[in-house]
């Protein structure tokens, strides 16, 4: 191979002005740019990329997870024969077109992994790129070859003609490639071609043969709130101290300390629009109204406006902006319900009729869930053929609300609308907005809630509301928990709302109210309560798990500091929840075998393994003594793993050594129901 | 809603010659034609259709199954809402245009199946389809309110109008359709909108509101060879009677009833064509052939010709055709060889020098697996810019011996060729002869081995050769008839191979060399041995698994009934094989738990259920009493299962009740290592 004939072919290296063409010189050296193609590998690409991890449907749906966290990427790679394989984690923004390169490692068995840490809120995607390493591949044979002691001037020869065809990544690598190409050939001496650095420069290479592109799996990197929220559920109307007077935005501020000093994180107010009078609703749900009687807050629209407007009882825009305000000094997010629905009076059914559907006799087609009629509701068309006017009206109405300082909508119901619309919007909305928060509101089918959450909501309600026995806690949080459902489902844990008075509930027991709720605040990274639950609120419409008098169809008063409260009791679990990265996710989570059917145990680890948390919790009313058996919890980072070796309770401070594998405990839940411990090591 | 204004769409019915348009008349009643669109369920579909089963890697490559067997399909199949949802299962070969659609049926929690028979061996595909039942929608919700005593009238003028809009399925429902709703439209009684017959005619509707198609899902019918046989691995030049002398295909005619006694389907022949002289191997594999050495038959191609010859001392084509009509007379197919490689005088290297890579100093690269060498063998180059060429001509040898009347290929080490090129040859052969079966000699890392598995391969080799251990078998076993592997992974159990004596048959042992046959028969329903195994032919290169004087490098002549071979002891099993269906299946598959290390006991049922085998066969030498604890075993078809009454002895008739849960029993290896029994109810 003549000296003359050696060219190196460079790419992303800094070229002189005038070297446009395929070939420039460096050193002397003919250089050759060259362009590569890509492969896929779900259409014949050289390589095998396979059992992607994470990813929802093969990237059907996109993977969740938190802005700053690391994020694993694993997959088998392989192509055939016996080449040296090489392969990069690639991934950027869904709207970005430049994509970030990280290198993956060989594990064995064809598996390789790989990471980065997305560093801003917002959707990516990512995908795996393998190819061939000649190099390498050459270098491995050569050695081999070597300790046979196989004759090698060939090989070299071989091995010194892949220098010259390396696109090199760097300078850097190219003056390597150079040096030694240039030693092998001044020496014949093949030492200079194994060298680790030349090794390094040609895996540097921008030339890379085979390669083949698994396909996208897309991802979501959300802010830390999608993941750890206190919720507190307000109903605007009811915040007022005059028994009879509508409460406003203002009465709203006023509760606000009293919220923050519970810990709460979101203060999520139920519908703040103008409310409906043609059907409008009585109290209990009465299909007439009293004159005076309010009405549902969920019957949106009237004459002052619809679903961009504010009730007028509560206050004004103005108000409204003053109340985010006042959240954001005490540090609490504002979430505002957003149901699409509007009164008979809303107004887009004069602007737009076509969006409502009429029956044959030309009535207006009401809400209804045989055999229950919603009179107060219609329901938008989303069928109509005007149908993308009232998409984008919507969107625009969340477009409104973010602009009013709202980054968290729960959103009513929504799989009674079309998945491909929640799909759209959410995007749309994201896309602009990626700090914004969408949880959905759904309480229907196993397989509907699942499918709201893969199609891009952020967060979900749960049947956590409904499960007490220790078995269906255990068995639901390990489906919760379970990869891929831990990848997009986040679930909120509600202990109640202004629809779901529990059956567990309705005795007004209190260490049953404090268990609820240390289960959902511990169990759960984000959980919530309805107002009226810190004051064990529990008179239902007889035989349903509905409240009486609920403050959906009248205007409440309360004294937010009555006498049996569990105001405390709720702020040490908040505390708890912040001072305690364990308790601030939730699929990290084992649960601890107890030797009683009424006291559920687990344990929660961080993110980053610096916090550890041991909980027992009663589910019934005795005494419980018991065998907590930790003693097989582990703690610390890795590489420095411990058994744990003591507990310091979260509330008291108390501390307890690990002996024999565990500690005995004794609950009485009339006192608390519920022990939490930090584990040390 | 008057009476003129009501037309019926209709679609797949008979139109008078006339009525072409997209209106006309039946019974005076106008008829619309309308279109209907499908949507994308992964793209934004009104349906979510997922966790697909049965599917290899989402539909990426095809699911195997055997023709004439049921495939079911199962899905969830999920919308927004509370409507009714219909769903049908439709498929077709994949070449063909019109789809065949099964009715699929809800089994609660949106899971859905369906199932189909594929009639003929091919390529297919399937996909799902999901759409609105509107009228089910109305008619449920109707019955609801019905109960709830509300008032009905506009609601069942609804339900008349949506008869005005079905397209029937033919003209029997249409007949019904127009029927009730005049009956209604006379009489404004609901009882004709609400009877079974108009639910089912309106069922058959082809406007299918909402309609959304799954991805497809290609799959294979094979015909039950691909899955059933028993393979005699034969070594053409050996077959003669005089030694020295080359064998010839007569000569392996004349040993086809020994085969044939034995109960062999399949021969298999290693590579008949014309062998290389340039740097032809000797004797056990030396660098230089003596005088008169017959070379390796995988050293392909000579003067004589290449892969579409046959080797001249073996006989003529015509002689080889005689070969395969004598093998058909006793019901026994032929594989071949397919080993893409070269000698150095294959007559491709002149004809097509372009598809061949050279050396810097312009000599041939030889075919090498660091540090070993293959002097005696050049690899094509698959990547040359002619390989368009050479896939062609590929394809046209496998095409060639078809014409010969070979629908078996054992492909030699597949996994050193690129995927893409075995995907696209199996794809066009199969496509034009769907009957050819491709067995895959890799014996390499797993994960390729799998993937060549999935790209298309028929039958696959496998790690039995090695596995001797009660974990690992029923570890390997285990893994093999998992979903998705079993559904993709049809594995062949050779006990040995030209290249491979494994250490465990190199003390010659009778027992082990019937207990390894033993297990490979009954566990795999595809199975080989290669020729001399029967003899018990174990003399090895010391310290390898090699066989010493291998007939690979010289010609072999053998007293193939010679004393101490185990001819009726294969032939038994091939016999208990043929009887058995149990055993033509591979995953209906479950190990019994036996209480001993060195007996390992299992349990076959027939894809149809009409035949249950149970096995214990001795690992290790010595006498083994045991309990085998069989009554658990249910036998008999769905509806009528009953567990196990008795086991009656595959090879002897011996009848033994079952009692206490199990039988006694005891194995003498050194008689028998297997004992198989039929299971009696």
């Amino acid at each position: 191979m003549p000296n003359e004939r050696l060219c190196i072919n460079v790419r992303n290296v800094s070229f002189p002005a005038n070297e446009t063409g395929r070939h420039f010189h460096v050193n002397g050296i003919t250089v050759n740019k060259t362009t590569q193609t890509v492969e896929s590998a779900a259409d014949g690409g050289a390589f095998h990329i396979e059992d992607v991890y994470p990813q929802i449907d093969d990237g059907r749906f996109a993977v969740k997870r938190i802005v700053g966290e690391r994020v694993e990427v694993w997959a088998d790679i392989y192509r055939d024969g016996h080449h040296v394989a090489a392969a990069s984690l690639v991934w950027r923004r869904e709207q970005d077109r430049q994509w970030r390169r990280e290198p993956m490692t060989h594990h064995g068995n064809d598996r390789w992994s790989g990471s980065f840490v997305p560093d801003a809120p917002g959707r990516y995607v990512y995908a795996i790129e393998a190819w061939t390493d000649e190099f390498a591949t050459w270098r491995h044979g050569f050695e081999l070859k070597q300790k046979a002691g196989v004759d090698l001037n060939l090989d070299a020869i071989e091995g010194a003609g892949m220098l010259t065809k390396a696109q090199c990544g760097g300078p850097a690598a190219t003056a390597i490639i150079v040096r030694q190409c240039e030693n092998y050939l001044r020496t014949g001496d093949v030492a200079p071609l194994l060298t680790a650095e030349l090794n390094d420069a040609m895996a540097e290479s921008q030339l890379r043969p085979d390669l083949t592109r698994s396909p996208l799996f897309p991802f979501v990197a959300d802010r830390p709130r999608a993941r750890t929220g206190a919720w507190y559920e307000m109903v605007p109307r009811s915040q007022g101290l005059t028994p009879g007077q509508h409460g406003t935005f203002k009465d709203c501020i006023a509760r606000l300390p009293d919220v923050a000093a519970m810990g709460f994180d979101v203060v999520y107010l139920t519908p703040i629009h103008p409310i409906g009078h043609i059907n409008r609703k009585g109290r209990n749900n009465a299909v007439t109204a009293a004159a005076g009687d309010p009405g549902s807050p969920y019957a949106i629209g009237a004459a002052e406006g619809g679903h961009d407007a504010v009730h007028p009882e509560l206050g004004t825009l103005e108000d409204f902006r003053g109340f985010v305000a006042a959240c954001k000094l005490l540090d609490i997010e504002v979430a505002l319900d957003f149901a699409v629905q509007c009164s008979p009076d809303h107004p887009w059914l004069k602007q737009h009729p076509q969006w409502f559907r009429r029956r044959p006799d030309g009535s207006m087609r009401y809400a209804e869930n045989p055999p229950k009629k919603y009179e107060d509701i219609v329901n938008p068309d989303f069928s109509s053929e005007d149908a993308g006017a009232l998409w984008n009206a919507l969107r625009d109405v969340v477009l409104f609300w973010i602009e009013q300082g709202v980054n968290i909508f729960r959103v009513d119901n929504p799989h009674t609308k079309p998945f491909r619309f929640w799909e759209w919007l959410i995007h749309e909305i994201q896309l602009r907005h990626p700090d914004v928060i969408f949880l959905a509101e759904a309480f229907t089918r196993p397989k509907l809630m699942k499918g709201l959450a893969k199609l891009g909501f952020t967060q979900s309600y749960t049947y956590f509301t409904w499960r007490t026995q220790k078995w269906e806690l255990e068995q639901y949080l390990n489906e919760l928990t379970a990869y891929p459902e831990r990848d997009f489902y986040r679930p909120n844990f509600f202990v109640n709302t202004p629809d779901i008075l529990p059956y567990h509930l309705q005795s007004g027991e209190t260490w049953m109210f404090k268990s609820r709720v240390a289960l959902a605040a511990t169990l759960s990274s984000t959980y919530g309560i309805y107002n009226g639950f810190e004051l064990l609120e529990h008179d239902p419409i007889p035989g349903k798990e509905e409240y009486l008098d609920s403050e959906k169809y009248e205007i409440k008063v309360r004294d937010w500091d009555q006498p049996g409260n569990i105001k405390p009791y709720i702020r040490d679990l908040n505390r708890a929840r912040r001072e305690n990265a364990a308790l601030q996710q939730t699929s990290q989570l084992r649960f601890i075998p107890i030797d009683d059917g009424n006291v559920i145990g687990f344990v929660k680890e961080s993110v980053d393994q610096t916090n550890t948390v041991v909980a027992a919790i009663a589910l019934s009313r005795e005494v419980h003594e018991f065998w907590f058996p930790v003693g097989d919890v582990e703690v610390g980072v890795a590489g420095d793993r411990r058994h744990v070796a003591a507990v310091e309770n979260l509330i008291t401070g108390e501390r307890y050594p690990v002996e024999w594998g565990g500690i005995r405990l004794r609950i009485d839940p009339v006192r608390d129901p519920a022990l939490l411990f930090r584990c040390l090591a």
